[in-house]
């Protein structure tokens, strides 16, 4: 699978940073989802290769704007070009009312082929009154929501894929001379097949190990990344915010919700992350930068210092590559 | 006056073009305006030498998403960089439900030091609930509000500079070996001056000319140019849109409220416009298109054709000075 970021910055856009927005593709479906959507995403995915007719899956963290501004106008540009694909969206509270509002106002079709789905944040009973569970199943993986320490209702997505079944073992049957498509599809559906020469080929000795699923978490604006907790055991990739670096962090003069390098790393390391990608940046970090302690290499050497798998910090741009067989994350 | 495009493509971003936003600053004053904010106006200004802590006013000439969908992001990154400046909204009923539902959704300050001014649409007598006029004074300039034809409320903002005292004739003053500030600033205030030698100096003698002020429209989306009557006799510079050109807008299969450039240039034409600037292209139309009536250059040769004053089709970027003297517009 790819992620790929749209933006990284926190708060407001930068020269280099656009606002949170991260696509997720499986190579084996041709389709995408979007992972939040601050604004001018669609400018971004513009300037890609994905294209919003493919887009079927949106998954909002939290209503802060610079997670969700840019959905209107993504919105709009689908009605636009005439895209009828359906469009399911995933928020918490709050993200119908958003839309909608702004529909009424701007007198445009801006919901049509789309569904959206408000999400309960169980740790505040009133906050939904929709009968939507915490879990929901798609046809090759699975999303759980969990929900976030951030002051706002907020979610981490949970992208759990189903195992898959192992794949037929076309080396071994060529060897014995089978190149039939027919036997091959016969034995991948687990039916014994009788050849001509009355030779018995049993499924189970040409079928591959079934491969798990990866899992993959990629978490909304919060200051407790502890709070994941045993997802984090073993987790092929953890993407998250790491807002400041420690020391910038401990002297901001109003403390805000948001997770340092440190604490992320820290995380992800005694949690067992294999793959960890942080990201949403606080403006101030740029290479070179007046005052020293906004050196946006300091996050990567604080990550380094405390967490001993692999890591990346990320750019606009940026995609990465989950392998299906490996589990290992590499930036392309 | 500078008049900076940062965005002027119609209904959707494209990658050469932003949507609607128009900057305007009058050289004597330390501030500037914006109309329209389409989506990641913020990002355009980012790029350019404009800075939101110096904008005071807002004209927003419609709700449509491709003019409005930039404001909340704009907004927010005011506070975000603890922007106090205060700063006037204006726009049609349903601006500021429009973004008091978003401050209220997303939980942040989204309008500190912001006030709304909702403007009534006349044509329609329920539309507005408030007692503002359709125009307003400043100190230098007024700006009357025109109600369009584009089936939704939408205004054209006529910028109509004060006449300007004149100013003192510093060099006939010098050549009589006049050099003195407090002298200078009498005679400016109308005051006769006497000298220490007994001469008398009437301030009539020394002052310049007065200078009228620049008469300035920007138009929001309209499909009738004529609408704005004799304001546009011998205009100074009317912004316009011309999204289509005529062939492409008479083989439309949807017939939509939009100006074609050959009836822009007409009506330009026939009202006694000065310059004139086309905006607000279909995304359409571009260099080298596939389909030859896709062409850009269509459109500047439609209102080369019928206009015969000064005219620009405007890119995203472009800048142009309307000389308060000599009320010539060139491109920056």
């Amino acid at each position: 699978m790819t992620i790929t970021f749209f933006g990284t910055s926190a708060g407001k856009p930068t020269k280099q940073r656009n606002l949170s927005a991260i696509a997720l593709r499986y190579e084996q479906k041709n389709e995408w989802y979007l992972i939040d959507c601050g604004e001018a995403t669609q400018h971004q995915i513009m300037k890609s290769d994905y294209r919003l007719g493919k887009l079927t899956k949106i998954f909002i963290t939290h209503l802060h704007g610079d997670h969700c501004y840019g959905l209107p106008g993504l919105l709009s540009s689908r009605i636009m070009e005439n895209i009828s694909t359906p469009l399911e969206i995933y928020g918490p509270k709050g993200i119908k009312e958003y839309l909608e509002n702004i529909k009424k106002l701007t007198k445009i079709k801006l919901l049509d082929y789309t569904e959206i789905i408000e999400i309960c944040d169980k740790s505040d009973s009133t906050s939904c009154h929709e009968d939507n569970g915490t879990k929901f199943n798609f046809d090759t993986f699975d999303v759980e929501v969990i929900s976030l320490d951030h002051g706002i209702t907020t979610f981490a997505y949970c992208f759990f894929e189903h195992i898959s079944n192992g794949s037929i073992d076309v080396k071994g049957l060529e060897s014995i001379g089978i190149m039939s498509g027919k036997i091959y599809g016969d034995l991948k559906k687990g039916k014994t097949v009788l050849l001509n020469d009355g030779t018995k080929i049993e499924p189970k000795e040409f079928l591959l190990e079934p491969i798990r699923g990866r899992r993959v978490i990629i978490a909304g604006d919060n200051c407790k990344p502890d709070i994941l907790g045993d997802r984090l055991n073993n987790l092929d990739l953890l993407v998250h915010e790491a807002t400041f670096t420690q020391e910038v962090f401990e002297n901001l003069e109003e403390k805000v919700k948001h997770t340092t390098a440190k604490q992320l790393a820290i995380a992800a390391q005694n949690g067992g992350v294999k793959n960890l990608i942080a990201t949403h940046i606080s403006p101030r970090y740029i290479k070179n930068p007046a005052k020293l302690q906004n050196d946006i290499n300091l996050l990567d050497k604080e990550i380094e210092k405390y967490f001993k798998g692999n890591y990346f910090i990320a750019n606009d741009f940026d995609a990465f590559l989950l392998d299906r067989k490996s589990f290992e994350l590499k930036k392309l």
